[in-house]
């Protein structure tokens, strides 16, 4: 890995670890052993190295998305991809990134945030969509709001996990709102008999 | 207000505005007017000044969750609390601090919102019982889960938003589990003919 490479790659840990505010240029080069020089003939300042170490999270983290698109039943690629084994401790790279003000006063840096919210949102919704138009939903959920309902679910388990310092509330949380989802299947008067 | 409750309350508007870590001993004492010597003379370190402001925090937002509790129908309470007037932009006084990982790694800090978190969760784990049981929701429904589904809405969706510099993605991730609650009623055969 070179030494830029190097810096992006410890400085994304360190956003994911620590956050924006509390991650110092020097930390950086302690933990990738790069000398002062050399990380500011890469990058000019802390934001420019975060700047890239967020895009490198983002790229990270979305690809994981595709697999709310594909053939088979939207349904259990929804299921699926809400039960993905994740880190609730660690929480989201991406997400976590919304909790620093020094941040979300950077338009650019926040850009990058919102555009993969966006992004994310489309793929949940497009799922949702096919749900709905196979019948595997009832018509009147509205994809739109239970796509950002189910991405709430997964960025906010992450908080109740970190605050009890315990998976089991994420888990928990995404267990939930599936029996909701599935509690949202059209209803059949034979499934009344069951 | 006295010099101690001027720099609690201070300090308790910072920790929701900036967070732990990017907030300094000078810029409490620069927003409250108080002195560096009184400031030390009432709280040791910014650690103790902190863990004052977030008891604060927990004493300010605890409350409105009693309204999950009380006479009528459960399922109007517990909408009516998912529904609350809420800044999304500001986000959870006592969710942000999750997100500090110099809050997390100090138990003491820690321990004032999880037990900040159990007590909301009891709360509307309550409610979702009384709701079950009042026949409003299905039986199938766990409600230890679904409150943490929807106490994950709720710190889910100031995520979104912030992402996003808009409320919007807040009011539609509650609006979304509005709506799957609702799926969650029991059906019964004269209802499917409507």
């Amino acid at each position: 890995m070179g030494t830029r490479e190097r810096l992006v790659q410890t400085m994304s840990d360190l956003l994911w670890e620590r956050g924006y505010a509390d991650t110092s240029p020097r930390e950086v080069r302690e933990r990738s052993g790069v000398g002062q020089g050399s990380q500011y003939h890469h990058f000019a300042s802390k934001r420019d190295l975060a700047l890239a170490a967020l895009r490198h999270n983002v790229d990270d983290v979305l690809p994981a998305a595709d697999s709310l698109s594909g053939p088979g039943s939207p349904l259990a690629r929804i299921e699926a991809y809400l039960l993905r084994p994740r880190d609730a401790l660690r929480g989201c790279k991406v997400g976590r990134m919304t909790q620093d003000p020094q941040v979300r006063e950077d338009p650019e840096l926040l850009a990058v945030v919102s555009s993969a919210f966006t992004a994310m949102h489309t793929q949940w919704a497009h799922a949702l969509t096919e749900a709905v138009t196979a019948g595997e939903l009832r018509s009147d959920i509205d994809p739109e709001q239970v796509a950002h309902t189910l991405m709430a679910v997964l960025q906010g388990g992450y908080v109740l996990a970190m605050a009890q310092g315990d998976p089991a509330p994420f888990e928990q949380a995404r267990q939930g709102a599936l029996s909701l989802l599935r509690a949202a299947a059209p209803q059949t008067p034979e499934s009344l008999t069951k």
